[in-house]
């Protein structure tokens, strides 16, 4: 199964009509997961056909308005909709006084339980585990705490070789699990048919890295290293590098050089400055470092198959 | 000079692409007054062309969210854009609280202070004043507490006829302003040229007030009698009449009885459930009480010549 991240907004400071604020939805095995949730995030939801029932896991990297001033918004949107569902929130101390405070001056009641993760490790941390997927943090450089996510696949079963398997008729379906994790298979005879021969590799397991807001910051390469795509920020050029450097941003170049270091498969850049009209500048500045780059774009999705 | 409303949202609950919740901007005398701030209002206002600059006062009419999540964004923007100008904000107790909150805990720095006044009264009272202008509170019966608000503008001077004026020479610059006025002009011979020879009568003064979110209440008929434009929520139609009771929201028939009942000029209707698709149905039913009916779109500008 691919991985998908829909941009719902990529740009950075105010939302304008056709240039939102950082969200994305990334669909990784059987999760729709929201990251970040700018003013507006919402109605882009609606006007990109994400389903709202399907979300049950926001990540917010940190509290600057253009990062969560929609998370309001889509919460009593879910309370209107008479969701049931447990939502949980990951993000930093402040968000749910924030959340809370409004619920309760609004004396909004809503039918459904929030379960609040308050992040405060300034180390990578896993936050989120199941079955198929694990979400750690990336701690980031930014002027207020802030984290990035990885999202990564957990490794799966190898696959039956159906055809060699079922002409083995001591194999039994109950020796399936042991095969399909890698056991070779001990007949009564003792010979020994090697599990290469029974099963197929497992599919790649897929990894997603998203880091936004932050400076140029080489600790993070360790904990992206070779993941199949990474959204990071380039909110200026490298004409800004100076007031990029300032505001604890990344130019285009700075991402790129990232992207390189940590061996990405693709880098997406995002959380582009309002004062830029152009944008493949970006990707050309980026990809003097790095060459597959991608520009993220409103209401494109991108897969890695 | 006339009296401008510009519709930036005027359906309930949540925002939709084109649908957006409460925020309207009223152009009265030299003043240009920001009334509810649902989210998305900021694009709104960049979208039709809203000057930034030009709001220097926000009435916002009670905390449920259609109303008012808008505000902090535009806040924030304000001072991204370096506004220096005093923010004045009139809404009920908890506002503050909300908006600094977040301003404090992102490590917001404005640059212009923000003046909170804060509404309590369960009576109309005078919130705002100038030489030209005042509003006033206009106590509504929703689930939490919540005012309209009456704008009207004062009486401004009479105008002089300047043809009779120049002909008489006793008449000196200083008396103008005795005469515009209303006093007449008594000559060194003690003869009365009566005022309404010297002078035109003034424009009559123009008012409007906003009425969401509100059940039927008869009780602000009294504080609203008469003016030229009364915006009243129309929550539902009447076949939804149970709902709205319920909910302590208005149907547009009953919009249309105290638009009439208030003996006003033209009622302007909204604050629309999602839930009806042809909006003509609420201007017919509400014509069936009272004539004079338009629907607030957004994007368009009434005005009150």
């Amino acid at each position: 199964m691919s991985l998908k991240i829909t941009i719902l907004g990529c740009h950075s400071a105010t939302p304008r009509v056709n240039a939102h604020p950082s969200a994305q939805v990334l669909q990784i095995k059987n999760h729709h997961f929201l990251i970040d949730c700018g003013e507006g995030t919402q109605v882009q939801m609606r006007k990109y056909k994400i389903s709202f029932a399907k979300i049950k896991h926001i990540f917010i990297s940190h509290l600057h308005g253009d990062h969560y001033f929609g998370l309001i918004g889509l919460i009593s949107t879910f309370g209107l909709l008479n969701r049931e569902k447990e939502l949980h929130i990951y993000g930093p101390k402040g968000l749910q006084e924030i959340i809370e405070l409004q619920m309760r001056i609004s004396q909004s009641k809503i039918g459904f339980p929030i379960v609040f993760h308050e992040l405060n490790s300034l180390k990578s941390e896993l936050i989120f585990e199941d079955k198929r997927v694990e979400v750690y943090t990336i701690p980031l450089s930014h002027r207020i705490y802030t984290n990035g996510f990885l999202f990564k696949e957990k490794p799966a079963l190898r696959k039956l070789n159906i055809n060699i398997v079922e002409n083995i008729p001591e194999i039994e379906t109950c020796d399936y699990y042991n095969i399909k994790k890698g056991k070779d298979f001990i007949k009564s005879d003792g010979t020994v048919i090697k599990n290469n021969l029974l099963t197929f590799p497992p599919p790649e397991i897929k990894s997603y890295a998203y880091c936004s807001d932050t400076a140029y910051e080489k600790k993070i390469i360790d904990i992206i290293d070779g993941v199949d795509m990474l959204y990071h920020e380039s909110t200026f050029l490298s004409d800004k590098e100076e007031l990029a450097a300032k505001t604890n941003h990344s130019t285009a170049y700075e991402a790129g050089k990232i992207a390189a270091a940590a061996r990405v498969k693709i880098l997406l850049l995002g959380h582009y400055s309002n004062r830029y009209r152009d944008l493949s500048y970006f990707r050309k500045e980026a990809q003097k470092a790095f060459q597959h780059t991608l520009l993220s774009i409103e209401g494109t999705t991108f897969e890695v198959a």
